[in-house]
């Protein structure tokens, strides 16, 4: 398998998760997900270990979200290597009906690690993230126009 | 080079990352950085491009810091394949003589991700942060009870 092939599979993988995540579809968002995946999650607790508190914190989270969306991302850099590849982005909410909805309010950096194992792709950690003020230990939200100009 | 040479040549680099910190040497720091490193860092801007945009955030920082310090890790996973590898771990500073000094007061969650270019690892991503509350937008502190029982 060319790496060019990896490069299509793993952009696949992404988009299916988007997919999946628009109709709040928590076991095809993880599919290829390993069983150990670590995270860290945009909101406490500060790491979750394992596919299952990976799936069940995505479910807790369905009811917050817009009732039509779509899942978002840009300024996509991804790179693929032989067994391991790794993507970071911003990705958002995008409320359909509902522009004002408090979960489509800024765009989240996302870091995505995968792992070839027994030749299939796995995503192995992720790590979201806004980043804060020290001084007033707010997160600074990402709007178009930041994540336009940056 | 084996995989496990290539382990200890990783975490040596991050044990020589953290050394030069505790004595602000941001030449050191960025010694293995590539100069398209990409960095989202616990601060904003949200998003940083390039090893000088880098060492210039962190040479802005050193003042913010503790006369002395040490630099500690924890919860390391290092995961390293034949052309990439990452590593998500806590960091925190460490004050020696000021208990209380406010840049000490939490750990930091960080993923690193390197690529091996012309047989040498570099940094190539970094993603630095903390969760936060999205009802009061304001980011959770990890103390060393959260982060021992996790």
């Amino acid at each position: 398998m060319s790496i060019s092939k990896d490069e299509q599979t793993i952009a696949q993988m992404m988009e299916d998760w988007a997919r999946a995540l628009e109709r709040r579809d928590a076991a095809a968002m993880t599919a290829n997900y390993a069983p150990d995946v670590a995270l860290f999650d945009v909101k406490p607790p500060y790491a979750l270990q394992g596919v299952d508190a990976y799936r069940a914190t995505w479910e807790a989270c369905f009811p917050y979200l817009p009732r039509r969306f779509r899942s978002e991302r840009k300024d996509i850099a991804l790179t693929v290597g032989a067994d391991l590849a790794f993507c970071h982005c911003l990705s958002r909410i995008a409320p359909v009906d509902e522009p004002d909805h408090p979960a489509g309010g800024t765009w989240i950096r996302i870091t995505v690690c995968f792992q070839k194992r027994d030749g299939r792709w796995l995503v192995v950690h992720e790590h979201g993230s806004l980043p804060f003020d020290p001084m007033t230990e707010k997160v600074v939200y990402i709007g178009d126009r930041e994540a336009e100009t940056a």
